[in-house]
């Protein structure tokens, strides 16, 4: 089978939403967190997956990566975007940068305006958005140098692009929902429904969230991999 | 490339989503409305794609079918399942039979309840599940032979089985949602939140739905494949 596999991992804590995705017994985990990591391990096992990559969509503010354990473990190559200030990533992506696992292609997509380093994976006809895009939501803009205006041009220029049946698999649920696709989001995404850029950016400035709980722990471990600062 | 693609059609006066599956040039329709033949012929030649089957879930109550008018102007073979009464169709599949397209094996699943010859066809990780599972819903029961406790059986014992992320599309959607997997609609889908087959088919039983506008046209028609009466 050529075809992308999935498994979903859901961390309940913070409703991330990690991806272990394979083929021809090589695999990847896109966005791992800490506190899962056996799990990880044991499906792995029980699949008898060969993990060579842990893809990080973005430096997280909400967990703190599993990157580094796994590769203490599984020997796999630690992967973010080339915005990200991460010394200890063996590989990183910038926009179009392609890795091969098994037969699959991953494709990236840089989509800042989440945080600056943000990006998706395309594989196949299915898209890791991470934290830019969410099911009938958007990440927040207001950190990590984020930017509404270019999350603007990530999500209206770059995925809503892609055609139609484009599955979305986001980095966050709140409300159990699994997956969606680009032609949904175009339509119901509440986020979306809007004239312009300046009505976009107007909604995101204007959300005034209070500050992730895990935050000032989560990103200088983040910056090193998940490594103990 | 040897996974499936998908374009889908929405027949917005019956919300009736038909899905065209195709993959190195050979391609099926899932659910043709009559209505919309001449854009499937349009896709269909500017993907340039030989369509070698349509395929129905179930004979419709609220469509006619564009399945007799597919397979006079493209050759293709017109596809039911084997409790269906209709005699014009060239295959007619029961529960396991499997089609060839392109390199995909689309595989039948038996799945009455909505009406007595329902089926879901499953290519790859993707479910085509016609009227018998919906995003947060499910087909009705109440004419053509349909049943509450088969439609219980249907979905609880053949197709919430399947893998947490088998990815579900329904055959109609009343609020422009495109796609579900099959972990979501265990968790979330209304009907499906019930301790027992007794509860379920209470629910089922006491809907007091009208009756379809089209019923009286399309049922007859669909018998013969969408001929004229």
């Amino acid at each position: 089978m050529s075809f992308i596999q999935i498994h979903r991992f859901i961390d309940q804590e913070t409703s991330t939403h990690s991806y272990l995705i394979y083929n021809n017994k090589q695999a990847a985990i896109i966005d791992p967190v800490l506190t899962n990591f056996t799990e990880y391990l044991s499906k792995l096992e029980s699949l008898q997956l060969n993990l060579i990559y842990s893809i990080e969509t973005h430096i997280h503010a909400d967990h703190i990566t599993a990157g580094n354990k796994l590769r203490e473990h599984t020997n796999c190559k630690i992967v973010v975007g080339d915005k990200a200030n991460v010394q200890c990533a063996d590989i990183k992506l910038k926009d179009g940068d392609e890795l091969k696992i098994g037969d699959l292609i991953l494709k990236t997509l840089y989509t800042p305006g989440h945080t600056i380093e943000s990006c998706c994976y395309l594989v196949q006809d299915r898209l890791f958005t991470g934290d830019c895009l969410f099911i009938n939501g958007c990440g927040r803009t207001d950190f990590q140098n984020g930017s509404s205006e270019e999350q603007y041009n990530s999500i209206f220029k770059k995925l809503l692009v892609l055609p139609d049946e484009t599955l979305v698999y986001p980095g966050h649920d709140y409300n159990n929902k699994m997956v969606s696709t680009i032609a949904q989001e175009r339509i119901n995404n509440p986020r979306l429904q809007i004239n312009n850029a300046h009505e976009f950016t107007n909604i995101m400035d204007n959300l005034n969230l209070s500050k992730p709980k895990y935050m000032d722990i989560a990103v200088p471990r983040n910056l090193i991999c998940g490594n103990e600062v």
